[in-house]
């Protein structure tokens, strides 16, 4: 990042800013403490032109190109992989920073993968002058998992996720929206269920047969989804990978060692799409070093920045992603010490995918570099 | 069981018939080859006097009273548990043996607890004259897990589970119709989202605060669940246990070391309802004694009787709640061998649970009284 000029406000560009993750950006943007001079937002140019609302204005939308990132201090990108491996390096040749949402960079040797309340010192070493955002799942669980690694020493993990539809970007949220519109259409009369054994060739009902909510929604409305994710659960996110696994558990294995700084860690994840619009959940069943009481663990998780605790499950108290959308920690609740070995610690995590999953923390990295004047 | 008069077919009584299980199990009776001779319903006072379709007719519903079982041959409970526990000793006091879903005798040691597919041979060890039927969650994978520990040696398990609204029974199906109707009223317009920050107080959207669905839905609209389902997922099923663990979690643990017969077996749960209304799903991560190649689990669980491997992720081929719904097996896909652990193995499991999740495996096992003679 270049260095602003003396006593003034770094310029920042938010690459991306029309997307389902850019309208968070521009919330949290109003919401923090604002230390930044110019902001521009830019766009491709099917969105440029439009005026967004930011800091109580309108902000025009520009178009991607070289000449945008000229004076631009941090440039954040949420765009596709492709993008980013274009643009990313063009912003840091006109000596932006660039902090980068996307996968392209995440796993390279010379881009530090940072989450700020694990692992900030990696900001530091950028020598390409890229900075990468990990992915939203990873995201959704890493911050407690580093906490408590940091103080009992993990050794292997089992990460099991509860993925919304935002995660698959507008066109995720608009293909839950439109299919839940139709199976409620297609729904029976609550109540009237009990006594039928079945509710018709469309209706849906305790006994559905195979393939009538597929039926209802029809193949053209799956979306950016490989099966029906109204009333359903699809176990696949991403793209196919050696051994039957699909990319973002591979991102979740290998973005988990990088963060952690342990190249050897024993991760299997299996990801799985919910019918929920934001925040992914994860069910975490992780081995430490040393034994880990339930009281412990949740004494290191209330200490630790960026985490809260909400686990009395007697009195109904744990988190759901509908009670923590649009928050920024990452919630844990659920914390239970495995009665069949003192060093296994089981947890339920929730995050909201667009904020701490993807906004809230490139911009956490962004921030980061201003307060330390890099 | 009494046996049945030379050459007579054997009397069975479906108590719980107008439940949701119930409504299945008569579905059930209807599909499958029909070996018996008298089938009684039996209900309790408020719902005696119904008729339900069976075999092509009407038979009217039978007051649970001791009675009703005299004569029975095999005497099915789907019923809570404390109905089962008194009821299921009458019914074995008046010659019948009982053949029980609920928890009430599951974890006694003189009940046997039986999956014809794992574990058939402890039907016949049965001292109180009762056998019990795991619960839905337990059933939706044991019979693949079972399978693959004949061949390379169980020694730990991770299970998260993806459950259906009907694991509630009527309450819970109807709650969750009756939740998706409501937020759906509350629902943006497709698409219209992309350009607004905030689709208003009571309007959902990617970026919806805190409590909206929970507003949205209000308190009283929960039904049998402490958090709202729709648009969420709610990490808590059944009771409170020590150490934080719910009843779902234990269940899962003490019955699959007990229909496997590893008393030691280390089992790590987390339970999580979904918006789905029929069919479990569970995430396994098994580790073996001996390595555990994922073609090899495949041929294994292909060759296994109860099992359907779907799994060509590539093709889009894995099981989901909403294609398996219906059916009897218990569906595989997904299956991949760890990276870092050649004896670790990861699947996804589903299984109807109204059917082998109750009704089905319920009525196996007395099909399987019936065809041994005993």
């Amino acid at each position: 990042m270049t260095t602003p000029a003396a006593g003034g406000r770094p310029t920042l560009a938010v690459v991306g800013a029309t997307g389902a993750v850019g309208t968070v950006m521009l919330s949290l943007l109003d919401e923090r403490p604002d230390i930044w001079g110019e902001i521009r937002l830019i766009a491709s140019a099917r969105s440029a032109g439009r005026r967004l609302r930011l800091r109580g204005g309108d902000v025009e939308v520009l178009t991607l190109a070289p000449e945008v990132f000229d004076g631009v201090d941090i440039a954040m990108f949420d765009v596709p992989d492709e993008v980013s491996k274009q643009w990313a390096p063009v912003a840091a040749s006109r000596g932006a920073t660039a902090v980068d949402n996307s996968g392209a960079f995440r796993m390279e040797a010379d881009v530090p993968l940072v989450v700020p309340e694990v692992n900030a010192h990696a900001a530091a070493d950028r020598p390409r002058g890229i900075i990468a955002n990990p992915n939203c799942t990873t995201l959704s669980m890493i911050v407690a998992v580093g906490a408590l690694h940091r103080v009992f020493g993990l050794e292997s993990l089992v990460a099991t996720s509860y993925q919304a539809a935002s995660g698959a970007g507008q066109a995720g949220i608009d293909t839950l929206y439109a299919q839940l519109a139709t199976v409620v259409s297609a729904m029976p009369t609550p109540g009237g269920s009990t006594d039928s054994r079945s509710t018709g060739d469309t209706g849906l009902g305790p006994g559905q047969s195979a393939g009538d909510v597929r039926k209802a929604i029809g193949e053209h409305g799956l979306g950016p989804f490989p099966a029906p994710l109204a009333l359903n659960v699809v176990p696949w996110a991403g793209s196919y990978r050696d051994g039957g696994w699909s990319s973002e558990e591979m991102k979740i294995r290998n973005e988990s060692r990088k963060i952690l700084g342990i190249p050897g860690l024993k991760v299997s994840a299996t990801c799985v799409r919910v019918p929920v619009v934001t925040t992914h959940a994860v069910a975490v069943h992780a081995r430490f070093a040393r034994p880990v009481a339930a009281d412990d663990a949740r004494a290191v998780l209330r200490a630790a920045p960026g985490v809260a605790v909400l686990d009395d499950p007697a009195a109904g108290d744990f988190p759901t992603p509908a009670d923590v959308v649009g928050t920024d920690p990452t919630w844990v609740g659920r914390i239970r010490q495995s009665p069949d070995d003192p060093c296994e610690l089981a947890m339920f995590v929730c995050g909201d995918n667009l904020r701490k999953g993807a906004a809230l923390n490139t911009l956490q990295i962004a921030e980061l570099l201003v307060s330390h004047g890099r």
